[in-house]
């Protein structure tokens, strides 16, 4: 299935708050990768199949923190596909609680091949994958 | 004391790796924030001390991740102060290994009132902590 | 409801696997953890609710790993109300994938009552929490 | 070096606390890990040396919580060689804060080999480590 983007819906676990009641920083950035391994699922795909040597090393993330997040709270995580070049993907995510926006990311990932013992090395993205995982065409772009 | 950086040396725990053999991206905002908190205590402060209602909220943090931390490896993280307005400080950090570059970030935190029951609220920055944390000031400008 | 265990699926995240290859032993208890807290939730109840001054300190906690989990793995984890005691509940875990039995644990958590700047004390557990909690009864015992 | 156990002391960090105000108990076991590996670091080896098929799987864990941890204490955590068989290494591990025993645990660790697409297979603990990680003698067995 081609896939652009995809919805889910997550609950906040004990373990991920901090002391001062709200949920850690840190994990927004393992809530976008969550919600990225889940579109890749719903894409038919995997990011780290057995077996296989190609893999995805971070190339940067980032986030704005609006609102936050506290214990047993539900939330949607919605991430889109921003951008495909040769040999990376840009991903942008929204994370919202009903109408209240919580927080906006973004994550840059480059298609690795990784073979023991010797560093990684960047390659053009599989085919296979690349047709599978389309950017958002905004509809003014589309428009135009 | 007053203070503009502070740098130390950090040992990659086996925890803190993925599959792929590599720190997972997110412990990279940690590693920022204790370094952080760190230069807090070097300028005799504590973000979070006991019985204060007084709190740093994430505004946004960054991070550009230039090459992998592996299990056992050493690393420098040196965060610097880089802004300081009424309300917000913002951070600069670059981690690295010997002469490579690992990675470098940004984090902006608010100073924020926090009380049991009440949603956060945007405060000044106390006096004394903001005489103790100073931005660095480049050689241009100083010359400037 | 009055409720004695509680069954739900879970998939490994990638963030939860270590250089191995597979989750992290620390997870374990966390999965344990996140099934305690959807059975008072399926109960009606929540470990920890706003303004409450009651919460669960951990006496204890063990685990034994019989098989590996890896990236993207769907498992259950089943956890049972074992023991309760005036002031604690003993739960039993039993993580399964398929027929395959992953991991078996067990934690023991002690009723306190928390009031900022003092120290933890051990309370009798809540009318309203104990009835809604109650033991598993083993087949032998009811024959019994 | 031939060893029998390892102390160091830690700091608690920000994210290591929940929203109880104190280190969630998650990390207990990592602080036990870390002990782990340090003191292989101490006995001149690594529990994963680049490019090794020989690898440790927790077999058990267990850890007792007598006092809480709060952020920026520092504590003590000692780990102790409690013993040690052909494919098997049992450590018991204290952690304290001054006078103040904190939580005591014990993890076992099978000895295996991992080769890439095959499962892991228990194999005996090779000589040059079992030749360096010496169980305790307590003074009582000594005197028998």
């Amino acid at each position: 299935m081609v896939l652009s983007q995809h919805q889910q819906r997550r609950r906040v676990q004990f373990y991920e708050t901090d002391l001062a009641g709200i949920v850690h920083f840190s994990w927004y950035f393992r809530y976008m990768e969550e919600a990225e391994h889940a579109l890749w699922r719903a894409a038919g795909l995997s990011v780290a199949p057995r077996g296989s040597d190609i893999g995805w090393a971070r190339v940067s993330a980032a986030c704005d923190f609006h609102r936050p997040l506290r214990f047993e709270d539900e939330f949607d995580v919605t991430i889109r596909v921003a951008v495909v070049t040769h040999k990376t993907i840009q991903y942008a995510c929204d994370m919202t609680r009903g109408d209240t926006k919580i927080a906006a990311g973004t994550m840059t990932v480059i298609c690795v091949r990784v073979r023991p013992g010797e560093p990684m090395e960047a390659i053009d993205i599989p085919r296979e994958i690349a047709t599978r995982l389309q950017p958002i065409v905004d509809a003014d772009e589309r428009r135009g």
